[in-house]
This record gives structure tokens, sequence and C-alpha cells, in this order.
């Protein structure tokens, strides 16, 4: 606990951007500031400077001195964070006196059900579920599109390129939406694949709202690859939640676009999100140090 | 045409090596030389020393100073070749007065079946189909294993370590085959990520041997991805031969392994290599440079 404090920081950083909050002793927002990518295992630099620019930002635009920065207590939710090895170095590259660095997805799952039980479908550029069950949490998932992150963006992406080249090959028959990806590359297979070459998850994750667009208007290609991406959905939902009964939200970039593709059985034991993960980093803040629970 | 010439090279570039064949006028083998990677498209500069090293080995060894080596007509066949900007470059930087650069499925085809009609699915660490319909020469495939390469070595690999991480997170069963996989990795989720994060196709292609002997053992996720890999292989013939009596044959690491496991429909189409790639490179040297035909 960090008696007589007046304000507390709270940060959520993914692969494409970081977010920070100052908030008062009650939890109140008194000002945000944005920066960029803050993934523990991408960078360690480029997430440090993402931190300290976004903090330093909301300090200031609340009128308060940069110099100020290490004394405010800070909780931060950041993609990675997991990689205990990583999450120490960063530690220590860090100024703040009390800082507390969990994962993305945790912070996540406070905001959208507090801290009581709850699960979470965190979906966005890769796919992670979040859910604590008699106040044990757990994370299922998340393991980056290459061997993971089953039905994220970039594994929709990957996916449609990949039927793209089968197309082009007249291996598969094709559709309007693969139709369109090869003519986006100039019906050049050689493209796609100096595309794919260097494509970072977040490059692939692009073509994501392409696939739901064209599978509202029955793609054949875009309906079979949402079935196989809801029912990964499903499959692991059904891993996560304790009881046919057991409520859950759908979150990030990609959860409200699923939400409504699931299954009626899914569909109707959805909840809507109480806040974003970053008001689930400030009611951490303010728990953590102040021992209020928000 | 090269009159009177004595010697010519055949050289088969891949991705994990290269290897050079010293022959006479007549195509006799003279000498043989390894030497490391030839990928057009992953390193130039490894590709060009390497292509330098095997083929000035191969001339010391048959007892040829290596200053005759630019005047050897010389015929390559190599990973990557099919992109002409990369292709082109490496040309510029090779000493050869006289070379034809070719893809490595190119050679293959030619090695496999002479020089008229037929087909080949070359599947190592990944998968290209070469076939020559009315004399006319095609590829399908070979894109790599990010977007394409489907049923290649680390294609399978990749599913392996994907299905191990759901078995890990208790969303699949699991299989002796998974429990292995997951063993070699301490059951630490966390170092499977940071495997496949850093790993090059072949890195993947490891694991795919296991695959085929858990398989035979009838293990649920061997035999399901065997499954899956076959229906890839059958649905790319089925694309490449032009009618239910041609015939083909499989080459490449993985090629006889799934040969025997294609339906009886395909495996009675089968027939046997002539030769290697690097046959193809040396008989399509002798062809080009003395216009003899082997």
């Amino acid at each position: 606990m960090v008696e007589g404090q007046k304000y507390y920081l709270g940060v959520d950083g993914g692969g494409t951007g970081c977010r920070a909050c100052l908030c008062d002793a009650n939890g109140n927002p008194l000002s945000y500031a944005k920066a960029g990518s803050a993934n523990v295992m991408s960078s360690l630099e480029v997430a440090r400077d993402s931190i300290l620019k976004c903090c330093t930002e909301a300090l200031l635009e609340a009128g308060i001195s940069a110099e100020e920065l290490p004394k405010v207590p800070i909780y931060m939710g950041l993609a990675g964070a997991e990689y205990e090895a990583q999450n120490q170095k960063l530690r220590q590259s860090l100024p703040f006196e009390n800082m507390i660095i969990e994962t993305d997805a945790h912070i996540s799952l406070e905001g959208a059900v507090g801290s009581g039980d709850g699960a979470a479908a965190i979906i966005g550029t890769g796919s992670i579920y979040q859910f604590r069950h008699n106040g044990v949490e757990k994370t299922i998932g998340g393991w980056g599109f290459v061997v993971g992150d089953l039905s994220g963006g970039a594994w929709l992406g990957r996916a449609l390129l990949q039927e793209a080249l089968l197309v082009y090959d007249n291996i598969h028959a094709g559709s309007d939406l693969t139709k369109k990806v090869l003519d986006q590359f100039g019906n050049n297979p050689q493209k796609i694949v100096e595309f794919a070459q260097d494509a970072k998850p977040g490059d692939f994750g692009v073509y994501a709202p392409l696939i739901f667009e064209y599978a509202d208007l029955g793609d054949a290609f875009g309906l079979y690859i949402m079935q196989q991406a809801i029912a990964n959905i499903e499959e692991t939902l059904d891993r996560i939640l304790p009881d046919a009964d057991s409520r859950f939200c759908m979150i990030g970039g990609l959860g409200a676009v699923y939400a409504k593709r699931l299954s009626d059985d899914y569909k109707k034991r959805l909840i809507a999100a109480k806040g974003d993960a970053l008001s689930g980093a400030v009611s951490l803040a303010i728990q953590s140090f102040s021992g209020k629970d928000l």
C-alpha cells in the first residue's frame, strides 16, 4: 500500500499501441495518452519507450510535472508479460518506485467482468481466453499465430492468402473473396509470397474485416473459414466455462463481430463487458496500491 | 552451343544444401561435391558462395584447375529461382561464361521423368508439383510454408506443435504423439512458442519423421494430420494429371513415405523416378550446351 498517494496510473500495452490513464485516489480518470507498441516479447526497448512516453504525456496533460513520474504507482497490463525473463528486464529498465506488470489479458478480464468470477474471449489480431473460477484466474491460448491464436485476425488473414494461392493454382474453385484478394496482388502469386514472408501478425490481420464482410454476403470461402473460426472459439469456450449456464464476454477488435455469429447456445450466454482493458488497469492500480476495492 | 567442350557442370541447390556434379561430354559423372544452402530467395550471398564452393571442389576432385571454372558450361536448378529479380542478381555475381539458372523443381522433373511428358510431386520440407503436358511444363504450389507448401515437412511440424498447445490447454484430448512433443519441450508451452518464433521451415520439418512414425502406430493425431496431408496431395494430383491414367512420381525427402500412404487409385499410377534432381541438371547441361539429347 502506498500511503497518501493522490495519483495512480493504469497502462494497457499491446502489439499495436499502448494507452495510459492517470486517475485520482478514487479511480476517477484525470487524463489519457497514447503511444506505440508495448509488447514485451517483440521489443523491450520499444515497450519501455512507449510506456514512458504515454505515462509522461498523461501526467503533463493533467498539469503534473514529469519529474513526479517515478513516484506515481502504476499497474500495467502488457502483451507478452507472461514471459518472466523479459518481464524482469523491462521492470529493471523502468523508473517507477511502485509498479506491477501483468498480462494484457489479466487487465482485460478485470475491465470486462471486475474482480469476481467470469470469462472473456479476447479476440483481435491474436486470440486468448482469460477466466476466473472460484477466485482462481487462468489463461488459455494466446500462443502467437505461428502455432496458435486460432480464429484471430492474423490467422484469418493468413488462411485467406493461402486459399488465394490454392485458387491461383486452380486447385480450389475460388470465390468473390479470393478473386478480390488476388486482384489486390495483381494476380501475381509471388507478390503474395513476398508479402507473407515479411508480414507481421497485424499485416495479415488487415484482411480480417474483408473476410467478415464477404461472409455476410454469402461468399463460399468467407463462410467456410468463418465456420472453422467459430468452431475453434466455441470449442475453447466449452473448455473455460465451468457449466452450461456460465456467462462470458467477447472482447478485442474482433470480439463483437464474432459474437453475433456464435451458435444460439453460446449467444444466449453472452454478456456485455463492463469496461475496457485500460479501465481494468486503473481499477487494479487503485486496488493494489491504495487497498480500495473499486 | 559451346563447341569443343570437354566438361559440364550440373548443380542442384536447395534450402538445406547444394550439390554439384562435373561430367564429361557424354554426361558421364566425373566428380561430385557438396556445399551449404543455395536458396535464391533466402540469401543471394550464401547461394553464390555455396555454388562456387561445390563447383570448385568438383573441379579439383577431378584434377582440373579452379582457374578453368568460368569456362565450364553450367546448368543450375535452384530453390527460389522463379523470382526473376533475385535470379538476375545472382547471375551477375557468378563468373560463369555459359550458365543457365532454372528452378530446382525443373531439374527434379527432368531427373525424374526425362524430357518427355510426366509429373512429379516434390515433397520435402516444402511441397511443389512440376509437370509437363504436351511438351508444356508448369509448376503448382511451392509458395513457402507461411501461406502454402501444404503437406510439406514444415507444414506437418507446425501442425503438430499447434496441436500440442491445444492439448496443453486441455482443448483437445491429446495422443501419445502430442504427449511426446510436450515432453520434449519440458511440458512448457512458452518453450514451444519461443522455438516457433525463430524456427525456419527446416526446424519445423524436423518433426515430420515423428509424425509418420506415430501414424504408423495408429496414433490418433498422427492419423488425423496424415489424412489431411494425403487429401492435399491427392487434390493437387487431380489438378496436374491430365487424365485418370496419367502416371506420376513422388520425390523429395517425404516423397516415398507419402507414396505408400496414397489411396489405391493414386498408388497404382505411381512410377519410380528415373534419377534425382542432380542427374536432371547434368542431363540439361549436356542438352543445353552441347545439343546432345541424353
